[in-house]
């Protein structure tokens, strides 16, 4: 990663993800200053060694230092983050995010954005459903998928660059997708399986039934287990490619009922077997 | 167990659950007997001395020496076993099963039954994607559930033998409950999730996603991979429960859907809290 060997990195948003970046990017031995608004968050953070250097401000100092910024924030603090912090940038910066939906944002902010610092989106698709610094893990990385998301405003070098900063910090497949190709693939992926888990976790007063539930019940449910506020930003910047999909999806388990309702094996055990080719190509074993 | 101790155990229904039964209770010291159409799984059963004897066909001198049945059929398959092989049972033995719904076939085979043996039926919670005696396991009952279904034809000792042969199995929760109560459980818990990993998998040709997917979607679909004869035959036997759990479901996604649309960020989130909250009832760690 040449471009910010020897300099300084600043992480603005400190929680789960955020201080993930921190502790792989430490470890590996650059210098990092974090900004969180939470005095917790830089106080733990500091405390445990996570970060070198901290701040609950935007520091006009220490925003003009860096050389390179990693937003880990939620996408309309991220959109408020870069317009009111924009100009104490130093020219030559580059920053990338972690968001995870694009096209609602990107374009926004590279409009935005001055002419001197560049901003390449990317997706690390990892997590956990415990939130904060102090859940935080670059072992979430490991082999996980990692999104560069460019736009045409975006220099090789800078592609470069993200894929590299994915690489150190032991992501698995790193791929470059346009911000639909992303948010069309995240829709399905991601947004719709949470859509699915919430509804069913909510479409009935289930609790009397946790004691028979097995391991697939608890897998299907659990990311049932939701930030509120991150994901529902998410859901309402995708919208249009999200509720394609639950439209695809709805028609579909409908004609599933249908099939049960008019005794159909044969169309059911059609649906199944497709069901079991496809499952196929998801196996890793 | 003490009804049969020293007794003979009659297996009919070689498959994963079959020869998993089979291996737990001949590591107990049991005599087990196996009968099975396929001369596969009883060869390679006996070569793995997971049984102590096997037959391919229904014979009259295995099936009246028995003391304890346990089948573990598919439902259609089941009742026709019972039909045909009925008079050859010894007075006094006691037969349970591992079928997966209840109301459709517990009454049906309790009326046509003899009146000098009884039919205790169970559903023992555990399962794999993997078919077959080849990939029978005892150790899937570690922990899981166990649920014992009488009807008021049952005596309490049958009741009693039923939750001592899931303890000696190592079953974790052993519960009693009616039919209906049973297969109004499974319609949500299992075969509406079964029905939803499935609709994931065939609603939209994914297969070039695969590359892009993390565990959450993979835990969702992991049921996806189904036995297709089986499962369909489940339920269209619970239609109505089921086909009741798959219409709240769709009016829950759909309302998620339209807050999406509507961008009801409140709403959005009071659903994620609640879903939140109920997941939390259903962790066991």
């Amino acid at each position: 990663m040449e471009w910010i060997s020897d300099s300084n990195i600043l992480i603005v948003g400190l929680g789960l993800i955020g201080g993930s970046y921190a502790k792989g990017l430490k470890r590996l031995g650059y210098n990092i200053t974090a900004i969180d608004s939470d005095p917790y968050a830089i106080e733990y953070a500091l405390k445990n060694n996570i970060i070198d250097d901290g701040y609950t401000t935007p520091d006009e100092y220490v925003i003009g230092r860096a050389d390179a910024i990693i937003i880990a924030l939620y996408p309309e603090v991220f959109k408020k983050w870069i317009a009111d912090n924009q100009y104490f940038l130093k020219s030559g910066a580059i920053i990338t995010d972690v968001t995870g939906v694009k096209s609602g944002i990107v374009y926004d902010i590279q409009n935005d954005l001055r002419d001197d610092v560049e901003f390449i989106s990317a997706h690390p698709m990892a997590g956990k459903e415990n939130r904060g610094v102090q859940n935080s893990d670059d072992r979430i990385f490991r082999d996980a998928n990692f999104i560069v998301v460019p736009t045409n405003k975006n220099s090789h070098k800078a592609i470069h660059w993200c894929e590299s900063l994915a690489k150190i910090l032991g992501f698995g497949k790193i791929s470059v997708l346009t911000p639909s190709e992303h948010d069309k693939m995240i829709g399905f992926v991601s947004q719709l399986t949470h859509c699915i888990a919430i509804s069913l976790m909510t479409c009935s007063d289930n609790k009397h039934l946790a004691d028979y539930t097995g391991d697939s019940f608890r897998d299907l449910t659990r990311i049932a287990k939701i930030n509120e506020t991150m994901w529902s930003e998410l859901f309402l910047l995708n919208k249009d490619f999200l509720t394609e999909e639950m439209d695809k999806f709805i028609e579909e388990f409908d004609s599933i009922k249908q099939m049960i309702k008019n005794d159909d094996v044969e169309g059911l055990k059609e649906k199944m077997r497709l069901s079991t080719e496809r499952r196929s190509y998801f196996d890793i074993d």
